[in-house]
């Protein structure tokens, strides 16, 4: 998720009795309370529509941070939810199995990496990078192999647990925690123009360190402000690292399910990830989970007489049959026909729109992979600046929740934003570009 | 959650088609996958039954993990869970609020130890820990203080990931990690005997080293096979930390919620801890989510007019409205009436079997909180032995899941098991102990 401080999205002056409520005991993630202190309350969600206590309508630009993918509140997902809750809850995932973990774990491998083997099931993208540096890590334990370092891009952002800040690389407010961190190196994304020296640099970094494993966010870096770079130079990198068997995580944990216009974001490259990072829209925006995959050889380095060589990591919730069936129910829509010429119709509908604004004077950058659209603006400002903050404003009052980043204005609406909605959305950015 | 390893606890020598297909895609937290390949298929689970694939039926004996107390599949929780699914099921929780958040948080506020204050969210056990981590480094850096050093007792336990284990003393299975964890020195529990040695040695801790935070399991040391200690040594210890202005977090995770037979742990000392992680009972079993709480003093220390100094932490899915109504629907729960008899009888029933079997020449180390009961086997026997398999076998045999922990047999069933399911635990454990 994006490290990003609201100001108070509220625009009426008095305080809804919800909001003075919640100011009494929460305390809100990302937040500095001292600076914004009013949160705007939601009280129903329905496809792509997010409503608060005034009635008022907000078209969710950003999919509830890329979780809701299908729309909220999807009756063909809380039914089924619904009807799993009668019969089981919740097991320990220890010795025991059950069938909405394992009907997950088919229908995932479907439309996965043709590799990708093993699911191993936690609760959240922190959670996922943890499991997966831990994978990398004691993979090479497992083998003998003196390899501690892990590998990462600049401006990476894998999660705020210790051992997912550590990789991130974007640390802008961890300096209460940087003394505890794993050790990390690395480079910078590829971007066409600069292949060849990421690739030396790359070269150098192997032989200069230890490297275990190599953890990135692949095309998409989604807390940098949706920066993307190329696939060309990203499956180089990864040729390099799988040559030398440094563990390649991709961290999809944003870019899975759709989003980039394939299902996953690794399927650009011709050379796959040994280990993949799922959440977020996993259990299509109703359920907290994660789940981390991974090729035969990590396994295999797991799989031993000595129950010292086993994965000894797990939390109580682990393939929560609530959570699992809600997943299952997001890929079948996934891979719907519905769907799919959804995902279709909005990236053109973004292409059109991009054409119609990029060579405004206040627009720069503009990228686009799948149903994902940014650009930055072209002014200067700070990453939580006033800037920010008014056209954050100026986007609720028009009845669009988007949340810039910096200077950078992105979309990543459901799939199932209908025209007028995404409408609204480009309607209220063209204003913005007026407003400096 | 506890860190053991399940040997296969499938009766029937045919392969059950579900057990199978688990085979193919699954890898289970916490297990050595070849040397426990057969995983039971739970298919159904209601009060305090799971249910195979056969039909056999199984008391849960340790409520899945200590999560389903007020018994599986309830539908005063259910209920209100799939009403909550057709208003609101995810929104942003940075910005936003809504009900079902601030609902639980007034719910919890009312049973809290009352120095506490303010709610933080996160998924799991080892995220709550992790935060609490996060809340100790920070409150000191936030005031200038060189105090990078966090305490915590030998044998506990906090979580898997790398913050989380980190200050976790049973780290039996840690060593592809151990480089990478933040400094943590430690303390014995305090057993009423050593109090006096454990108080000096705590002073000596302070001495030496710049202190952060303590972080410790109350009176009860799940993971450590439910090793209990004393209130009067914990609470000097408290007393000692808080003078020293040592951030104390009590992780709650699996003591919460009245298994002690008061709403927290904490409740038996006298000196309030600074901050508290939830978990696992929590959300009345049904769903992930996980609270951190902490005291106005804590809270004040992040808010600031710099943003820096927020706690820049979050995951997508904080304050799950699903998951925040399924735990309001617990709180309520635990403070009726019903419930808070059936406390007070399957503690009274624990100690009547205490009574009949403590003299047992196979029995010592009897103890007993509330609805927790342990004893440990009078043989020898290695933590993941061929022993404990065994009697984990006898018991899954007889009808009930229980899983020993090292020669530790312990019961944390649900607040709803009634005599008759007792009377099959109680049985069942008479039985093991013929066994050898």
């Amino acid at each position: 998720m994006s490290t990003s401080n609201i100001k108070s999205p509220i625009i009426n002056s008095e305080l809804s009795d919800l909001t003075k409520r919640d100011q009494k005991h929460l305390w809100h993630p990302l937040t500095q309370h001292k600076l914004s202190s009013e949160m705007l309350p939601i009280v129903k969600a329905k496809g792509a529509i997010l409503y608060d206590d005034m009635g008022k309508e907000y078209v969710d630009g950003i999919a509830s941070w890329y979780t809701s993918m299908y729309g909220h509140c999807n009756p063909a997902i809380t039914a089924k939810v619904a009807a799993q809750m009668q019969e089981l809850d919740q097991v320990v995932f220890s010795g025991f199995t059950h069938e909405p973990a394992i009907k997950l774990s088919e229908a995932l491998i479907e439309i996965l990496p043709s590799n990708q083997k093993k699911l191993f099931f936690s609760d959240n993208g922190s959670t996922a990078t943890e499991i997966g540096i831990k994978m990398a890590l004691q993979y090479h334990h497992n083998l003998g192999n003196d390899r501690k370092v892990m590998l990462a891009f600049e401006e990476g952002f894998h999660g705020d647990t210790f051992g997912a800040m550590s990789v991130s690389g974007l640390s802008v407010y961890n300096g209460a925690f940087e003394d505890h961190f794993i050790k990390v190196v690395r480079i910078p994304v590829p971007t066409g123009d600069n292949n060849l020296e990421v690739l030396e640099l790359l070269k150098s970094r192997i032989s200069e360190y230890n490297l275990a494993g190599f953890i990135y966010e692949p095309l998409v870096q989604g807390a940098a402000a949706m920066k993307m770079h190329d696939p060309n130079g990203l499956n180089e990198i990864l040729k390099i690292c799988k040559a030398n068997d440094i563990i390649c995580v991709a961290d999809e944990v944003m870019t899975g399910f759709g989003k980039t216009g394939k299902n996953f974001a690794s399927e650009y490259m011709e050379e796959q990830p040994d280990v993949i990072c799922l959440s977020k829209a996993l259990t299509a925006g109703l359920l907290p989970m994660a789940i981390t995959t991974c090729s035969q050889k990590v396994y295999d380095a797991f799989y031993a007489d000595e129950i010292s060589k086993g994965l000894f990591h797990g939390h109580t919730y682990s393939a929560n049959p609530l959570s699992c069936t809600a997943a299952i129910a997001g890929i079948e829509l996934l891979r719907s026909e519905e769907i799919q010429n959804n995902i279709l119709r909005i990236t053109k509908s973004h292409q059109d729109f991009n054409a119609k604004i990029k060579d405004h004077p206040k627009v720069t950058n503009v990228r686009q992979l799948g149903v994902i659209y940014a650009f930055d603006l072209n002014v200067k400002m700070e990453r939580y600046g006033n800037v920010r903050n008014m056209l954050f404003k100026h986007f609720m009052e028009s009845g669009v929740f988007l949340r810039p980043l910096g200077s950078t204005i992105y979309i990543l609406a459901p799939f199932v934003t209908n025209e007028q909605e995404l409408k609204k959305i480009y309607n209220s950015i063209e204003a913005a570009l007026e407003l400096f």
